[in-house]
């Protein structure tokens, strides 16, 4: 018989409805009948919950029953209240560290190795901007180079304008100030750029090129990077058309580097993969997101790198990774993460009931506690190896929390800094896309994926069924991983969608 | 003979230095020999001025003396400090407010006329968007529009894809929240785009179309843009290739309709104008803002609005303003923006120090205070008619402080919710563009506008060697304003130079 609903624990009392119609009133599975129309992943009551009792899902309180909830009954949005958020002052440190599993040997795909070490998988060339106001220049003198110099350089796979709208009108040195610099700084330096970007300045900006390219570790020494004729600075220049000229020029002779570049055999392990989810439903946590964790297995098995991220939507289940932390060092790292993050917000006048959206509760989820158990499955089942900061560069292998905040956009910006590969999970869909990296998109349901073909890169809804193990469908997708590493164009590349780059800036404007 | 430096008001103790190559050492004018070499536009001393004592410059102390500066010698950045800000708690209220100048009849330009009773001076399809997920999809579509759609419609003008990195991912009942939004749905509405753009949304935002485009008198209802066939939702469609066939259709049906559109003679008084400075430097308060100043009075005679803004860049010359407000109410209403934008700087670790910029500096600016009397220059004499807050939009004729931070693209930004036209003003320069508005740039040094000819729209240089006066100058700019809104193009235009739509958002991301 087709299961109508998925149950993930045997302490829930709720579980999702699986049929894309829905739950029909009066129909019954595990002898349990619908009292009511229960939608496609929204949840029916599977044992009576009193007022004022847990409603347990992923066997975890996800909210408080504001009445009496009967079996076979729906879950609508104001029959559950929010739990208090785990308190960070007293939680287990590094308490159930995972055992190392059985590293796996021999899985490779074909990369661009960079002189500094670091791996591409793509081959393109970045153009950095220190302010917005250059971004149409830039833009301008893009559009020119694809139609008119790109063609002579076939290796090369594109051209990159990273513009933004940080770098003047902004409180530079106010705190927080050093997040979106490193991070522009990183995403500047990408191993899929060579690690070499041209720099485009205006001139008079408050982050000036020798400001967004300084040395971390060096006493802020500049990079090489800012050499002679990789620079050109606006206000330097005789005018429009001879900017132009002058951005076409520099280019052209990286153009000519880069495409000197080729494709080699590299071990898995040089994979850094930021896992990202958006536009969520009650399905992500038990198809979609926990295939991509036992890829994040297979990937850590293999030494590569993977990111999990997105403070907001794990804060309601750090008590259930700081156990996971391999060092009580790193489980200190990760609460100082949750509390910069409540203290943020609470100095914006919001808290953590600002996440999640109208999607995510129409696609089944009451809170934000039920979305951090599900988001939290993308983080597989290994150790947590270490902790970035927003906009800091991962530095060790293995599974890395980097800190970001849940905005699709503003998360992807901030992996940027270390990954070359991009997992997007999403229930309610969308059209994501990155100009730096491949993006594979993965369906936690199989409608989604049915009505956009030429979207979904990967469907993870035939878990939901049973139709296809937990195990299996991440296997598929690990291969699916090394395959786009190595050049196999994703929807989001096929279409060129690349959304703009949102930079973290939590300092003032001026 | 050349004058070598200007000196603007009798009690000034300083002057700037006029000529491009500066003012060399024993050079001498007026009496006063350089002790030192002078770059153009920085201070020359014109009078001995001891440690504590003030600086001096348009009447105004622009700073303490740090140490004793000798006649004809050059302020340096460390010799003059911050003064304290005016109090905002003992202003004088409206007690001075300018007579009403005589009216200036009979001016008109050619404008489109719009069935809401507003004059936009350009035709253009504007697509608004909901939220930053669906931009590339949304330019992917406005790329075909503008190749195989837009050359059948030969009245409109462009096709603008209205995108911006807010909608999601963001703390939407955050205190400031209203401000992002407010400013996005004035700008969709736009005189430009005949007041009535397509929307596109993704489906799962938090930015839902509804909440974007309600009435903000009639208790929130929606506004007639969403009527059905307008509003293409991307989740709703059946991908990405269906979605932007959506979108164009919807658009070409759009466009049938702007193409009916014409130019009409319309009076002066239906423009609104908004000035903004950018990249200033120690000429901007003597040239070209003063010349935009008496283009905004001849606005003002003609019956039209004049917007002027940047509040860290007026704040340290509001007791300079506040006399100016036609009544003490509209006082109050400036010294409200003034006490939430201390106070918003403050809760991000920030003060009014935060401005101004290295190429400020560069350019002869001492600190903000030099910079901010410079700015108010631009506001011309006449009285201040209304107050308008951030993203809202103005809502009288004459002249209106409308609240916005001094980031050149936030602020054309939430001036774009009023003007069909945009004054810039550069020392430094910068290639300043918007899609939705003609932008017109004016330098404050004649090198400048050399150096760039083909950005630089309007040269105010002159004015500094006393070759052209402020009112010749501001009378020929006026008629550059005319010309532009009947379709003249400016160089931005001429490039199609448009920076992105930056918002802004004092509450959190979450």
């Amino acid at each position: 018989m087709t299961p109508l609903f998925l149950r993930i624990n045997p302490a829930d009392n709720v579980a999702i409805a699986i049929p894309a119609e829905g739950i029909g009133y009066g129909m019954e599975f595990e002898g349990i009948a619908a009292r009511e129309f229960i939608p496609q992943a929204h949840k029916i009551v599977t044992a009576p919950i009193e007022a004022g009792q847990s409603v347990v899902r992923y066997g975890q309180t996800i909210g408080i029953a504001n009445r009496d909830l009967r079996l076979g009954s729906r879950i609508w949005e104001d029959d559950v209240r929010l739990p208090v958020a785990p308190s960070l002052d007293h939680l287990p440190l590094s308490t159930a560290v995972p055992e190392p599993l059985p590293p796996l040997e021999g899985f490779t795909f074909q990369g661009y190795r960079n002189a500094d070490g670091s791996v591409g998988t793509r081959n393109v060339l970045a153009i950095a901007t220190t302010v917005q106001c250059v971004a149409p220049t830039v833009d301008y003198a893009v559009k020119r180079l694809k139609s008119e110099v790109l063609p002579h350089f076939p290796n090369v796979d594109d051209i990159v304008a990273l513009t933004h709208s940080y770098g003047c009108g902004v409180a530079i040195d106010a705190p927080g100030a050093a997040i979106p610099i490193r991070t522009l700084r990183h995403i500047s330096l990408h191993a899929n750029a060579g690690a070499w970007p041209l720099v485009v300045s205006l001139g008079c900006e408050k982050l000036q090129p020798e400001r967004l390219f300084r040395s971390d570790s060096t006493a802020g020494a500049p990079l090489p990077v800012l050499e002679s004729g990789n620079v050109v600075r606006l206000q330097s220049e005789p005018g429009f058309a001879a900017t132009v000229s002058a951005i076409m020029q520099a280019a052209e002779r990286r153009l000519g580097q880069l495409n000197c570049r080729y494709r080699e055999p590299c071990p898995a392990s040089e994979l850094v993969v930021g896992l990202q989810c958006g536009g969520s439903d009650a399905f992500s946590g038990v198809t979609c997101n926990p295939a991509v964790g036992y890829a994040a297995d297979l990937l850590v098995r293999a030494g590569a790198t993977v990111l999990f991220s997105e403070v907001t939507e794990v804060r309601d289940a750090i008590h259930l990774l700081t156990p996971r932390a391999a060092t009580p060092a790193i489980a200190r790292d990760l609460i100082r993460e949750m509390r910069w993050y409540d203290e943020y917000l609470a100095r914006g006048g919001a808290d953590r009931s600002a996440n999640p959206t109208p999607g995510n509760k129409r696609g089944g989820l009451a809170n934000v506690v039920e979305k951090a158990l599900g988001s939290i499955a993308k983080a597989g089942s290994t150790a947590i190896r270490s902790v970035a900061t927003h906009g800091e560069k991962a530095s060790t292998r293995g599974l890395v929390f980097a800190a970001t905040p849940a905005s699709d956009f503003i998360c992807g910006a901030q992996q940027l800094t270390s990954m070359n590969l991009h997992v997007f999970t999403t229930g309610e869909g969308s059209p994501y896309g990155l100009a730096m990296v491949p993006v594979i998109k993965v369906s936690s349901r199989t409608s989604l994926a049915e009505r956009w073909p030429d979207l979904i890169d990967f469907d993870a809804g035939i878990i939901a069924t049973g139709a296809a193990s937990v195990e299996e469908t991440g296997r598929q997708l690990f291969r699916l991983l090394l395959d786009v590493a190595s050049g196999r164009k994703t929807w989001a590349q096929h279409w060129g969608l690349a959304n703009a780059l949102a930079l973290f800036n939590p300092g003032p404007v001026t």
